[in-house]
């Protein structure tokens, strides 16, 4: 007869290899806590309800207590042919306190209780997110605050468009930032359920109270359907997703900050501290971290990618291959938390070449909108003020000057309509300054941005305390 | 000199192979009656402010009401060279009222536009979808309700683990739909907002009023930052994340609907109307939108991954990669529409064939749990009892026989626990109705979960009114 | 009973909406020519082993020709009702030549027919595909045959690293692409199997000739298993990888130019028929069509992503889950057809800014590594040798100059290896002369890599011929 | 000043967080061997080509021996401070034979260095992958030996179909398993390839023989461009993509297993050494390692799919976001190499219950077809013998009983062609017996697949001696 805890009906053992790839303990290792926790909780519950006694319960929470520190001083060593983290603890907890170990299992299956330890391992993780989140989006608020004035060209298509602030295309991150935080705060409705309870999928005829287990561990409510409790993973989901949006958005970033550190645009310097070099090329710099955001990425993505296909048309409810669901959020997790601490050093400690982004727009066509827009706002259709802007920079192309170059005579071959204020509007600040629009690179109005933003991030932190 | 719109610059026409892959018209044609609906209200807030006068704007929303007809007639043609919807309508527009057509682009851009466009689309999406949850939530309760005492083998790993009823299982469906419902309704956060006055990215320096136009448009409120607001498809990406998810769920329930389709289930028979024949095999009935609609997740699932790679290391602000941003979200709302519909009309016609489904748990062994419980809930631990279970299985296994056909004495040499009492709680029907934990198959939870889902649906309709 | 060809033991209709949306013919109208020229080779193939008579073969062949002809002048009208392109061709065929039609489906089965239409379709793409490629490397290698001694930076990290040949650079795409055709070439292997004879799943009592059918349709052999014949789509799937790995090829070279056509490098400029304007900045000549294709990447990404995913988990043999099969790779063929066609011409009218690349490693630090390589070349460890040029580099920086422009005296205080030919050394031109390692940047070099590919290219045409 | 390696020309240290998110080492370690092996050789060349004199090439290769000795036998410890394998192994050599370490890293870059680590590393597993799907082949041959008249329903729709042999439905997989091997084959080709001596991208100006390491290293050839050779990754994606199609594969099997497994079906029942039981229930018998593959399958996917998303629209040449290249191809590799060898020896050992699946079709419809070609091959179209051999289905259901049970009478009310034999052609056994086309499922047609197979693998067999 097999010797595992599940092993009355079998005769013969497992095959090794196949234990060694079946066992999931390498991964959820990582929500031992979690998991004994869970346990303290599920144990804690037995006793108020009456199906363990008061001093089954303390011997069985007291071996977990101790586990658990043994455990996080690294004295514990789990082994594969006890398969998962649930099992491991178990055994050991024998080896502790003996048979009375046997009653944690009551009213309890592996399948709610691996449910349980994910659900509270994404539990403790999505706060700590989130404030990493706020702290990366105070830096961008500090670092606009300092650049109201900072000009620079604003690109469409990589090309030149507009002069803008730099504080402006910085508040742009700053609302991207903020969506996220929205979607982790919104996937902490599903995550924090408490699937515990739900036992194998039917839950149980012993007198359970999953309300008071909830309760004990911070979670709002218990899942209203058992079986379901046992299937679920779109908390999981939503994270993936969450997460591979988020770095989106970084790899956005850090692209630019990569083009922004070549020879070419030479727009900001990154600290050495953030920087690496080669091990061929003495004079090499690299913006080392961007790059590897930008790759982590793909891998996020990969995560998501997993999870939804390994979910698609699985019969309810348990089935194995749901071991599959947590090495892609923990290794998300992993990497999203340090990148958005080190995104919000890196900028910090950013050197911001100032003259060379303003020197950018003083010598090209970004302000060709404003040529346009001055002889629409003198009543022109619109489309005739740009065909007329556009057929200016051919020439200008042709003559290899600029527009502020050419003269009021030159002007009037294209319209009347031209005055000497043209000239004011084509000058970069001023082209910035006339933008007054709701959300646009106006000073003021990206001003407003930032002082809309720091409230908000007060209002919040106020809020907390 | 290029004839194209914004052709002042050029000086040769564009390859006509490159304009026939650049060309939008034939994915954004499904957001025309947006796009013309963008711009009345664009016109309707350029005149509220004075850049236009009263009669041009009479002039111009005229027109596109016009063409808006005409286009809902099937009485327009696009073309290619006119590229995007934008430029065609614009074209239309100039065609039927002349220059003045011109004044309607005063202070915007494409990139605003095409970005106000995809909201507007979504905009109208996503409360129908939200409808069609609600409908298929409806039936699965109606279909939970007719069957609360339909006695079904709850399976883990596709193996029988104990007997549930067929309600409960239904209502784990409408939980999954109900996270789905909330995703939806998140969803509208993110898309309800207006990118319009942002212009190419910075703004503009007309006196525009963005407020204004989102509120003609039934839009929350204006972006905060122009350059995020024709940057960003956060909205779109929740939205395929949403579907994905949706759809797996479904892929689920259809993969079970499969499988209980079979010769080997037989717990359920589709309706003819749901149903196809085989071009060679006279017998075939096959459950074939099941399939398709699991065939229909991988699509899905695709179209999230093509955005999310499309999108990653993008550089601000818009680039022309972003036009590859439609089709896929287009696709997934002509599909997940139909399917909800059609979902919920299948599982209304279905027959549930309730013997077969009981039959399956007569003569199992899906009660052996049960015998696992009754002897810990007589204080041997559960350890313990699970192992007599298993090792009685195996007995029964060798001796072809099942749990409830070994006489008291037989179970005697396992235990002295057990008592004549044991027989009534192998039978299917009280291992249900014993189980009386929150979220669990017993029929009096079960039906707990029905009510609160009434009342829940009920709530909302009457909320609606 | 239902009408439909294969209603016999059904007595329903079935729901209109689940007929559209189940119905294929939307997409499978893409393979009509194939769907007919299979059908003839079927036919022909009865009638030679004398399932049919000569003469129904005769009545069957011409109504599908004239079928064919009709539909390629646009004049057959297919219907959703009648599903997919198999049943809407028998269909005008049973109208056009009456009953005797009902025998062309004798033998066959829609699972090995739609199976081969797909085949068949793939068949004639890969050659056409595998010709744009060879043209387009053609188009490289002649460009580089040009620009031999053209020097810009040769970059890794997006940093100036060594200077490089620019024919160099075109050749690396030259050899990306040649995997592309390899790739291409294996993928014929699994595409020009014939499924056709394996019917529903398990072959027929009819004396069918598969080999001939084979035969006639340029095949080359029949499926070993008449099981795997009806259920595999791996040539499918391969095509998408392998279009994948094109595209991202095509991605990379796609972002370089829109990069080299920014403002901040400026090395090459599109001609105007591959680039765009903007509708509202005057100014404005975008890459539009590099963003797109990099945009499509992602696209295409998906629908190999879609396919793997639709696939997982398919019991044998065919499902209609595989319906889902072919709008992701017509799509793909729709796009890398025109991209690699237009990519050719594209770079063909690229105008290279020579001197603004030359300009670019006449004043950077790209040479450190000729500085290191001329200490190790004189004994010094090359980490040291590396670690010295470092902190002349870091001497450079501070003082504003480079390491050209430090004296023989400055240099001997870092090491007295330094003699008058090191100026030699740091030069560009000589940078790139002194590197003659196999597949290096040197001029010689790159000669012989340009010489031995247009052999390549010459010895496949004349092999053609 | 840094102390890193490349740190001559940096002020400051690197940040500690940074350096742990950006080493490589907890990777890259498992590719030790291969960057051990790889300097080994570069350092042979290095001497042989006289850049490095033979008493230098040979304290280094003995330094080197000496360290893979002591890594093999678990005795060094890396550091992430090292960065990486390459670093690590420098550092470690260093403190073994001091400065002339230095020597090894001439004419080499880590960008060519980690990519041929990477190109060997791919290089031994390819054969090892090769020679376990032949066994796996030669298991699936065997066990199709056994089962040549071991009669089960063809599935299609996961419907029954028509009779097939079990050999012939085992051999399909043969047959994907066999494209399988092709692909992995074929990416042999492009695996092995030399990058070393592309140094950073442009080659060296040391008198390198890039063919004489190749050479030393097993490999076909050095790249013939070194851009191409740093920055080419096609190799890995191949594998990836060959990976995701033979998982896809293996879910199809698996999931079939674990539909068999079942109850309802009951057609395998797999050795105990694979399967698993409950926690709580102590019936279970799990087929969890088919499960654990299917689930699996996402995860293989999902790294396919975030390599293809980190390529894509990186300019050349290396850029950081390659190092994300390897884990996913690690894990991998990993995951296929034990799953192969755990398939092989669970179909072996898997028992077959062949009266259950003889039963399954002996009272059903799949001979439905059979009446049809009786009708058909007496010269009905095929389509009137469809529609009649329907309707007699129908009127069995309605009457409760089976094709074969009706009278011949019964049978002439619907078609004067039926005559005694008819009954014969209804019986499974006859059904497969009378499919004679190529690769159908009759049985002498399955006969010779398996013949045809088992030459093939004694072929290649006696050619590998």
């Amino acid at each position: 007869m097999s010797e595992k805890l599940w092993g009355g009906r079998f005769n013969g053992d497992a095959n090794d290899l196949f234990l060694r790839l079946g066992a999931s303990i390498n991964v959820d290792i990582k929500m031992a806590n979690e998991d004994i926790e869970g346990s303290i909780a599920h144990a804690t519950m037995l006793s108020h309800v009456g199906i363990i006694t008061e001093a089954e319960k303390d011997q069985i929470v007291n071996g977990l207590k101790e586990i658990k520190e043994e455990f996080n001083e690294g004295k514990l060593h789990f082994t594969y042919q006890n398969e998962d983290i649930h099992m491991n603890v178990e055994t050991v907890l024998t080896e502790k306190i003996g048979a009375v170990a046997g009653k944690l299992h009551t009213a309890r299956s592996r399948n709610d209780q691996v449910a349980l330890d994910f659900h509270l391992y994404l539990k403790k993780r999505l706060p700590q997110i989130l404030e990493l989140i706020r702290s990366f989006q105070s830096e961008l608020v500090n670092l606009a605050d300092e650049n109201l004035e900072t000009i620079m060209p604003g690109y469409t298509h990589l090309q030149h468009a507009q002069p803008i602030s730099f504080a402006h295309y910085l508040m742009a991150y700053y609302e991207m930032l903020d969506r996220d935080y929205d979607r982790f705060e919104f996937n902490q409705k599903h995550t924090n359920m408490s699937p515990i309870g739900a036992a194998a999928l039917a839950g149980t005829t012993f007198p359970i109270d999953p309300h008071f287990t909830a309760n004990e561990l911070g979670l709002d409510a218990p899942y209203n359907n058992s079986i379901d409790a046992v299937s679920d993973r779109d908390f999981a989901i939503e994270f993936l997703s969450n997460a591979s949006i988020l770095m989106m958005h970084l790899s956005r970033l850090c692209e630019e900050i990569c083009l922004w550190s070549s020879y070419e645009f030479k727009y900001v310097e990154l600290s050495d501290a953030f920087s690496t070099g080669s091990s061929i090329m003495p004079q090499k710099k690299n913006p080392d971290m961007c790059e590897l955001i930008r790759g982590k990425t793909g891998v996020v993505y990969g995560h998501l990618n997993a999870l939804l296909a390994t979910m698609k048309s699985l019969p309810l409810a348990y089935n194995k291959d749901l071991q599959e669901d947590k090495a892609g959020v923990f290794d998300t997790v992993e990497n999203i938390e340090p990148i958005l601490q080190l995104m919000t050093e890196m900028i910090a400690t950013m050197q911001v070449n100032k003259d060379r982004m303003l020197q950018a727009v003083e010598k090209d066509f970004s302000n060709a909108t404003e040529l346009a827009d001055y002889l629409s706002a003198k009543g022109l259709p619109f489309r005739q003020a740009h065909r007329i802007a556009g057929e200016l920079v051919a020439k200008c192309i042709n003559e290899n000057c600029y527009l502020q170059d050419l003269s009021l005579e030159q002007l009037h071959n294209y319209s009347d309509l031209f005055e000497e204020d043209i000239y004011e509007d084509l000058k970069p600040h001023v082209a910035i300054q006339r933008r007054k629009s709701y959300g646009s690179t106006g000073f003021n109005e990206v001003h407003k941005q930032i002082e809309k933003a720091k409230e908000k991030l007060k209002g919040e932190m106020n809020h907390e305390e």
